[in-house]
């Protein structure tokens, strides 16, 4: 699992950070990538990684706000021209469905692909047997998800030596204690699962969170997470300005991660007002909190490997 | 008057182009810039140029095609918190009005200043004391205008030795002979305003076309103009697909403005199969004309001056 920032600025594009939108590589999980808002130009963002869109298997919207969706269009009719023939489905707010559909009959956008629109309730949106993705309302101007992508535990592997070991003859049965079954051998041994199997590994949880103050439903959803990705449009010196528009501090982040016990914090959604020099203090804000922060520039992204997060280094 | 390329490519957008978007300034005429077609991203193209987008007056859309549209939605909330308190007009086909309302509600975007959006069929689209602009369907796979942009002549002005030497005073006299009004001094003696004043200047023609392959309108709006924009998708060796895809090669591009004794012409809307280094190869097919032919670049500008188009060399 890999996150990508394609998009980390606040409002409007500026030349160094592109509207909204956050990628959740799951190629090695499952051949497929997963995507946090769409803000204009994310097409265009995708033209300088190496994701396909046609691998895009699903976007999930915080909310209606142009800098979060405005690129979708775009990005629906590249993906079926590009030769997207996968069903692909979208999760998000009441209003998503007809502003999507009026704007491909406007546009006369052909697309060769299913496409689905859920608009979402609170609770949990997707359920399969690798991952369960539950949505918070968040408290922004306007209805805001946060999303909590948890992924269910890993089965156990099959230790083959032991089952050597003890006999058990290649086939059927193998796939049996792989599950979970004990079996009977053909000379009337018991085998069972637990002796010939590893440890179950626990997956991952990736909370990615949408535009919001700090509020009670951040820290619901962030509980015990290994990675939050939390809007921090401002800083210290202007927090009353993230009150006044329903924004969040980098410290708002901060305290949402700390008392949710959550393990790393991405900080995104930066206003334009802060040049790159001035991340550098805005990281010092919060240099005293007990878990590693990191303010995500556009194309910034991070490994998740063996429980730890590794910022890939730019080529 | 200058003619800025934001965007010069088909469909979708690539590393090398954009999609559509083509600017005329008109800062020395009227201190404002009209765009046509607003493919996405056209606002992240402007933050790389001078242009202000409170300054942006007029948008005059081809057709509804994604790729000349999408861009739109984002660029009238940037102008807005840009600062952008006048007016500004949106002409183009049916459909636009509700798009844009839809769009505009759904992000819950406040537009300060105030949107005119105006649904045209063929005929003057436009017409106060220095411009008239004129449209006309061209033949595509969906509704597409073109548009011609007439510059009125310029007034004469007034040669003021000459009304010196015949002794009119300075003052309300003047501004009557200015005007083309006769009149009578104190002592009888009348002057003709023919005799005092200097050449009626001619205004320029510019034609903007939209998305079509070789017909007839495209010709009929190119007729004498000073600079035809022209699309030419495909070249010499793709003609088939342009007119299975209501596109045009270059040629047809150059045989419009031949019929139509156009003085220049400049090639837009470029597929993204012609790299670079194809573009000469475009450029030769059509060398036998008797008239320039450009083939524009994104941030490719044109300066008109006295009567004759040069490229502005970029910085
Ligand atoms: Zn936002
Ligand atoms: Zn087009």
């Amino acid at each position: 699992m890999q996150l990508l920032f394609l998009g980390t600025g606040a409002g409007m594009p500026s030349k160094q950070r592109n509207t909204t939108a956050t990628v959740l590589k799951l190629l090695d999980e499952r051949g497929t990538f997963w995507m946090f808002d769409c803000g204009e130009a994310t097409q265009h963002q995708i033209l300088h990684t190496t994701l396909k869109p046609r691998k895009l298997e699903k976007l999930f919207i915080t909310h209606l706000h142009g800098d979060h969706i405005y690129g979708l269009p775009g990005l629906l009719g590249s993906r079926s021209f590009l030769g997207g023939d996968e069903a692909l489905t979208i999760y998000g707010p009441v209003g998503l469905k007809a502003w999507i559909e009026l704007t491909l009959a406007t546009s006369k956008t052909h697309i060769k692909y299913k496409l689905n629109i859920i608009e979402i309730e609170e609770g949990i949106v997707f359920e399969d047997d690798q991952f369960i993705v539950e949505a918070k309302l968040l408290e922004h101007v306007i209805p805001c998800f946060g999303y909590k992508v948890t992924q269910k535990a890993l089965p156990p592997e099959l230790l083959i030596a032991k089952t050597d070991a003890l006999g058990v003859p290649r086939g059927p049965l193998l796939k049996q204690l792989k599950e979970g079954q004990d079996v009977e051998l053909a000379d009337g041994r018991i085998v069972r699962s637990s002796d010939v199997t590893g440890e179950l590994k626990e997956g991952f949880q990736v909370t990615i969170l949408g535009d919001t103050k700090f509020c009670e439903n951040a820290i619901l959803l962030s509980q015990s997470a290994d990675i939050v990705v939390h809007e921090g449009t401002f800083d210290q010196d202007t927090a009353e300005l993230a009150g006044l528009y329903g924004h969040s501090t980098i410290m708002d982040a901060a305290n949402v991660c700390k008392e949710a016990g959550a393990k790393h914090l991405i900080v995104n959604h930066i206003s334009a007002r802060f040049m790159p020099s001035d991340i550098k203090d805005m990281i010092a804000q919060v240099k005293h909190y007990e878990f590693p922060i990191y303010v995500a520039d556009d194309f910034a992204e991070f490994d998740w490997v063996n429980g730890e997060l590794k910022k890939v280094p730019r080529e």
